[in-house]
């Protein structure tokens, strides 16, 4: 009988994320039922939302407990099945979980394009959640249009580096906000951003008024806290907020109150603020594949990707993710 | 050379309005130029926005200046005039500010039409301002559907009882929340409300829960701060809410902080939030004017009106209006 590899949450984090509320475990392989298909992990993704996760109810993806395997989505291949659709050896973006081996119903998987790039960091950033949250959250909420300027905050990050070039090919203006100077000269000098801006320099208001001289049309949240109250004092008239994500209040105890300004600079300026979930529009995801594909293929849309070796560092690329140590797609590759 | 009588902004407040920020002046009766046209102020309206004006930039309407009249609108008789849009006798709504006598421009003068209600009541209330606001802000931000529940704070006010029963008439449930249980007796007496919780009810957030079993599809803010903060953790998925304005910040030094589960209750639920101007809806007035005749004549639509006697009267009349005391549309009257 062959080791199954687990990453157990130990116990959930009621303050900073640490290494120790992970735990490795060595259970056996699952065996799929007769309608079962029986995966093996090649990379999992980590996503700051999966963060929010670990504090309950706060998620819409539920509370991960205590003593289970960490949640988590990955690319598997297929080493027992008896459907066609998933014959062995096929490769599948799945539910795994952070574990070398899980046991899936054929509808919690999506076969990978026979023809595609069978790369996971691809797969799982740029053709996966990621691509797509960075797509729809742009264009039908955000809906920036050709000379208008958007702002990315996280933009060095999985969805935000996305986002940042989507906008750049709409030809918008686009400024990005990351932690680190070094992220911020990435950010234009190999992605084309027209400025970014570092959240941790002491100046940041200022800077980010220059940035913004003719101010925001469209501000896409990853972060909440903050920037967000920054972004609303500097939107245009009738500018659009997509609210994505509010990884600024993930790793903390105590998410503190929300941004000055809201309602009154919503009122004054005819802001729109609107929160999304990328499962909403999944009737339009091959859409949005086929085309982010073709951006890709013809160079016009680079991903970037951290990749960790080994499920035993899955805990170290969360906690490095959450600080702002990485950039782009998260990967941590578990199986050859 | 007949008086004016004016009411002066003696000082800007800092903190609650008081009677003493204002003052009684009496000037000269203003002469108009040629192509101006002499109004006689009949009655002024008074909004909550308004005390947000006096906080200086913090207001769409630009800063009032202390030393000058107090700006206002009004329902005026033309006095003096060469203009045959505007004959001498006719009415028109224009922003008069708070005094007897002003010159305009004809592009600032509203007739009123010749087959309607003069009273200005009416046509400073239900068909102007108050009511365009309420039927903008409700049926095109907050776009309700029959069935849904549509909550309103502010829900006596000048624009939410308009806004409440509009709701009705679109077939949905409506939950009023107002100031006092007197206020929450008539509206759901006299206006047909399905609920009604006064927010200064200890028990405010379980009474609350308790009168929206389905949760809240639609929410018109018309106070901000901790109702918004409530609605927002009631919100239904893709719930809208429509900010028209922020009467619980207006009357003090120190706004505070902004709404908690911003913007985590808006990813999670996937809620918009949206603020509007009035202003914005100009192209369609006659049509929503017309409408809100029709159903003020039929009876469906039941417009409130405090009414204030002389042009002395209106600092009390502003600061019962933010102190919750009044209902419906304000109205002081200034001249017979």
């Amino acid at each position: 009988m062959t080791d199954n590899r687990q990453m157990i949450i130990a116990s959930l984090p009621d303050g900073p994320l640490a290494e120790d509320h992970f735990e490795l475990r060595v259970a056996e392989q699952p065996q799929p039922g007769p309608d079962e298909i029986l995966c093996r992990t090649l990379a999992i993704t980590i996503g700051a939302g999966q963060r929010a996760g670990l504090q309950g109810s706060a998620s819409y993806a539920g509370p991960p407990v205590a003593g289970r395997v960490m949640n988590g989505n990955g690319i598997a291949r297929v080493e027992r099945s008896a459907d066609p659709a998933f014959p062995v050896g096929a490769l599948v973006s799945a539910p795994t979980g952070w574990q070398e081996y899980s046991v899936q119903p054929a509808s919690a998987l999506t076969a990978l394009p026979a023809d595609g790039d069978p790369d996971p960091g691809l797969q799982l950033g740029l053709l996966g959640t990621n691509g797509l949250t960075a797509y729809f959250g742009l264009l039908e909420v955000g809906q920036p249009q050709p000379g208008e300027t958007v702002m990315v905050s996280a933009a060095a990050g999985s969805v935000g580096h996305i986002v940042a070039q989507l906008a750049k090919i709409r030809g918008c203006r686009v400024v990005g906000v990351a932690g680190t100077d070094e992220k911020c000269h990435r950010l234009t000098t190999e992605l084309g951003l027209d400025a970014a801006v570092s959240h941790r320099d002491p100046e940041f208001r200022a800077k980010l008024r220059e940035a913004t001289p003719g101010r925001i049309d469209v501000y896409f949240d990853n972060t909440g806290g903050a920037l967000l109250e920054s972004a609303l004092f500097r939107m245009n008239l009738h500018g659009r907020i997509a609210c994505c994500g509010a990884v600024s209040l993930y790793d903390t105890a105590n998410p503190g109150p929300g941004p000055r300004g809201v309602p009154g600079l919503l009122v004054n300026n005819r802001v729109r603020m609107e929160g999304f979930l990328v499962f909403d529009y999944r009737d339009k995801y091959d859409q949005a594949r086929a085309e982010l594909t073709g951006l890709v293929r013809s160079g016009k849309l680079r991903p970037w990707i951290t990749d960790y070796d080994g499920l035993e560092a899955a805990p170290r690329a969360f906690i490095d993710l959450l600080g702002g140590v990485t950039v782009g797609t998260t990967i941590v590759r578990v199986s050859p």
